[in-house]
């Protein structure tokens, strides 16, 4: 077992899973932790293509191995619960608080020996390898939690696994993006209802991204100043799409949301990514992110179906131009009602937004919790 | 009554809804179209708002006034089915074979007088007036009816309406780019169960489209060549993902396809949209398309939910570089399985596929019609 302290608190203990991973347990009560993974050593599942799409010039993943994956066990079979007397699984220990593990059916992989990203030349771009990294992080070990259930403490744990993993992925030379979300609900196909949260750190800048870049770029260049600050600030002047806020955060629905329930949380102090935000700006966030995945599941009484994504600046592009902030979409917009990507969203990128925003974040703001 | 000889011997024959609207009539056997729309009149909804993303300068439309849109009425209710004794529905007639009328919950409409799109100048972008059209097409009046079980006859009559509205739309100042395309199964969100096809009609080139133009500017300046032509070229040349071919079309999977059931459709003579088409490659349409979208259901012996869209190049810009198209895209992966756009593909916009796109070709082509 290797050890290291972290921020706020938290000890990660390493260990080596039965088919060679690592499982990484993030502490906050200085627990040792030494269970052995009693399993079955597994083959690893083989890398994946990288396929240039050229109408568009995106890359797409070609993960045909993970047709296969788990999908959907029942309570009793869960490999993200704690090992039982019952049941070996991903987790060898029989409690934990946050755990980060390679993904066992990741759409990107490690690669081997050198690597590098195929030239873009259209239809003729040679395929590549789907070099890059997969994490599942477990956040709670009770299998029928929610992240808006935990307690401070545990958001702060959480929180400080997704800095540390971010500094680590940031060093490995085939990365160049790195993106930790959440999807809850099977509505947005959750294959394993154990609350989690990933990581995919990507070996090309994704596409979402690349166009975040450019439009900062061009901004940058003609105003001289960095957007997502400006947006900050214009939510910040117009006050009504501000849902909460401290001295270190501030959340609001977009004032251009694509989904009747999108929020946005940023930092006050502008950082890069994840690496960067401070201890002061790490300590205000537990109340702050607990507070609106509440007052999410508050609109309607139920729970709601989300991705949880935190945007950061690329590796080691744009450090300067975009920033760090957290973004949540519910695709639920009513009771019973779903918002689905089809004709306009899906196949021409033009989203139809069902709500106004400001009626978004009244409804939000309204939630007693 | 207003009425026009089209191609392929389809006649249009307009009529004046009781709220203002126009239902168009498209007929191939010489029908009298008069039926009057007996309902009362009805207020025409509000036009949306158009607001800038200005993270990554995409328009958002802003419609709030259809959150209350009809939802997946019982087939007694169905407002897409012909007028009886017992309802009167949006089609004044008792029988129909293709029919083209506003919808009547549109997200962009008409604007009223001049109009313009608002300059982009990042957050401090104006909202702009959500012009444009959207209109509905029904392509059988029989409720339980789909594209796949139309007669060869009945697909050339909707393929005219298609081609009709292209070259009617085009010409209304406001709008910059037409996109037909059918939703198909509540998988994809659809609200009303009658199939139908529907007509987006921009004031914009949206996001997808502009990235399209962008990549075969590119391409074109680079090589001097049509970059969807040398698409078609090498899936041509590869062969293996080709499914379907005739004199005047190819079907294929594409080379980096993102669903695992995704089928481009390709007139061999490129054309920029659907006013180009000859009579001969029209002639040869149906054809195909049925054959496509039936070894679709065939895969796994049930209805597929997809989304089929006419890709066309925007009325003005890029009408030498980009290519006409139809794209059907499914988002079952497996019986009882979906693919969900959840964290990279939503979030990201890196798109994960769990089939190659080889093996997906196979299975389409071993199909037995």
């Amino acid at each position: 077992m290797k050890s290291q302290n972290l921020g706020s608190g938290v000890v990660r203990s390493d260990l080596e899973m039965s088919d060679g991973r690592t499982i990484r347990y993030y502490d906050s009560k200085g627990q040792v932790r030494s269970a052995k993974d009693l399993r079955e050593k597994e083959e690893q599942p083989g890398i994946g293509e990288l396929r240039l799409d050229p109408l568009v010039n995106e890359w797409v993943v070609m993960a045909s191995h993970r047709q296969s994956r788990v999908f959907l066990p029942p309570k009793e079979l869960c490999p993200l619960c704690p090992t039982t007397s019952e049941l070996l699984t991903e987790i060898p220990d029989s409690n934990y608080e946050v755990v980060v593990f390679d993904n066992r059916s990741p759409a990107l992989r490690a690669p081997i020996g050198d690597w590098a990203l195929p030239d873009l030349v259209g239809p003729d771009t040679d395929a590549g390898t789907a070099a890059g990294k997969c994490e599942v992080i477990c956040f709670t070990d009770s299998h029928g939690g929610s992240f808006k259930d935990l307690s401070e403490r545990q958001v702060l744990t959480l929180l400080e696994a997704w800095k540390d993993r971010t500094r680590e992925l940031s060093k490995l030379p085939y990365i160049e993006h790195i993106a930790p979300f959440e999807n809850r609900g099977e509505e947005v196909g959750v294959t394993l209802s154990h609350p989690h949260s990933q990581i995919y750190a990507y070996s090309y800048i994704p596409a979402r991204v690349e166009k975040m870049l450019s439009a900062a770029q061009d901004y940058n260049l003609s105003t001289g100043k960095v957007l997502f600050d400006d947006v900050v600030a214009r939510e910040i002047r117009d006050g009504e799409r501000v849902i909460a806020k401290n001295e270190h955060w501030i959340a609001f629905v977009p004032y251009a949301a694509r989904y009747s329930f999108e929020i946005h949380l940023a930092p006050l102090t502008p950082v890069a990514d994840l690496s960067e935000l401070s201890d002061e700006a790490s300590a205000a966030f537990p109340s702050i992110a607990l507070e609106i995945t509440r007052r999410l599941d508050g609109v309607f009484g139920i729970e709601m179906a989300y991705i949880a994504t935190w945007h950061q600046a690329p590796v080691r592009e744009g450090r300067d131009l975009l920033r760090l902030h957290w973004q949540i979409t519910s695709v639920r917009r009513a009771p019973g009602k779903l918002k689905y990507l089809a004709g306009s969203e899906s196949s021409m990128g033009a989203f139809i937004m069902d709500l106004r925003p400001e009626q978004s974040a009244e409804q939000l703001r309204q939630v007693k919790l």
